[in-house]
């Protein structure tokens, strides 16, 4: 019988990206990754997703899923083992109020400005990176990399007593950060105690062997002792 | 026996505050409001979301809960009665998908464009909206109510057979829009004959008579046959 593999489209320094490819290794859940160039807004991709962003996740029944927090709330609810929302609604709720935090708040602030402005410019040849933004972009960091030692040191995990989609969110944006050698861990150690943590785990192996053809990543990116 | 009254934190033009009174009144909620001056940045607030965003919901038990999606998805958890995100995980993540499309998407080309300018600056004082960013809101709007027509072309609520979280938060958006008569809705019929469907549910009527002083809607935002 011929089964369809699952399918990610995806960019390699896309946080949004990383956290599926995270969500699903924490599942057991394999899958095949397509790198969707969304600069030529493809007709083909927009008709997979009108927003032309990737994550974008075709299921093996050919169901297509579009929207990080979609996806990863689809993979939850559809493959029970290792929850990442956690069970009771207030548990929930923390988790989600953070997953935003990160994807929009630390994505605006932080992300766009560094990632965005390094990778799509610098390396897709659109142009100089706009120095503001990446000044701007390292300064907001060292914020989120404040409130993420704060959560921990109140919580064993970002959103409580359960590791969660939270972390993935988090770590996800920091690992691809971590690649370009943007975050200073050693100033911040309670956040880099809790990245630790969350990198040992298997599902993140995948991320850490990430070699994008240029632009290799910072020797610390891969050394698990940092 | 002293019963706390749940207590929504919110500002009269916010689409995601709009999205919350819509829901806990489709679920038939009590709640008070508070209009909370984010631009103040208070510290009691910021206790309350970090993020510094309306809305903030507090329920009768003390329970603090902030982002849109995450307060909408809660009360969707708890409060069984309508469910608002749909059963069956495919339907879901399209209704997550959409609600991801305005809160995001139409938030940023449209909504932050034309209420951010015109409310912030002209009302509160902050300098002369930016003639820029109001043109491209208009001519982002455009395309967005076209693809709610191209939607209920093909399906009679915006996510599928069901009215959802994604047709609220649509409505929310294109409501407060309407309030500052920014919406051309002879331009687009299907799209029109949505969101009369939409705001003559019950749960719209509170939206309906809002009166900001010295901010009066436009005689069509009340009328119900437009």
């Amino acid at each position: 019988m011929f089964v369809r593999m699952r399918v990610l489209y995806h960019l390699w320094l896309s946080p949004a990206s990383r956290t599926i490819r995270i969500v699903l290794a924490e599942k057991g859940l394999e899958f095949a990754m397509k790198v969707e160039p969304i600069w030529q807004r493809r007709p083909e991709f927009l008709a997979l997703n009108p927003a032309g962003e990737v994550p974008v996740l075709i299921e093996p029944d050919g169901t297509v899923l579009a929207d990080a927090a979609a996806i990863a709330e689809f993979l939850d609810e559809v493959y029970r083992d290792k929850l990442l929302l956690g069970i009771n609604p207030v548990d929930r709720a923390e988790v989600r109020r953070l997953v935003a935090w990160f994807d929009h708040e630390m994505n605006r602030e932080v992300t766009d400005n560094l990632i965005g402005e390094k990778m799509m410019k610098r390396f897709l040849g659109f142009g100089e990176p706009n120095s503001n933004a990446i000044r701007a972009g390292k300064a907001n960091l060292v914020h989120h990399l404040d409130y993420i030692g704060y959560l921990v040191d109140r919580r064993r995990w970002l959103a409580g007593e359960h590791f969660s989609l939270a972390d993935i969110a988090a770590a996800a944006h920091l690992s691809a950060l971590d690649y370009l050698g943007d975050v200073s861990w050693d100033d911040h150690e309670p956040a880099k105690e809790w990245y630790a943590r969350v990198r040992s785990r298997p599902s993140f192996r995948a991320i850490l062997a990430d070699h994008i053809p240029g632009a290799p990543p910072p020797k610390h990116y891969v050394d698990l002792d940092f």
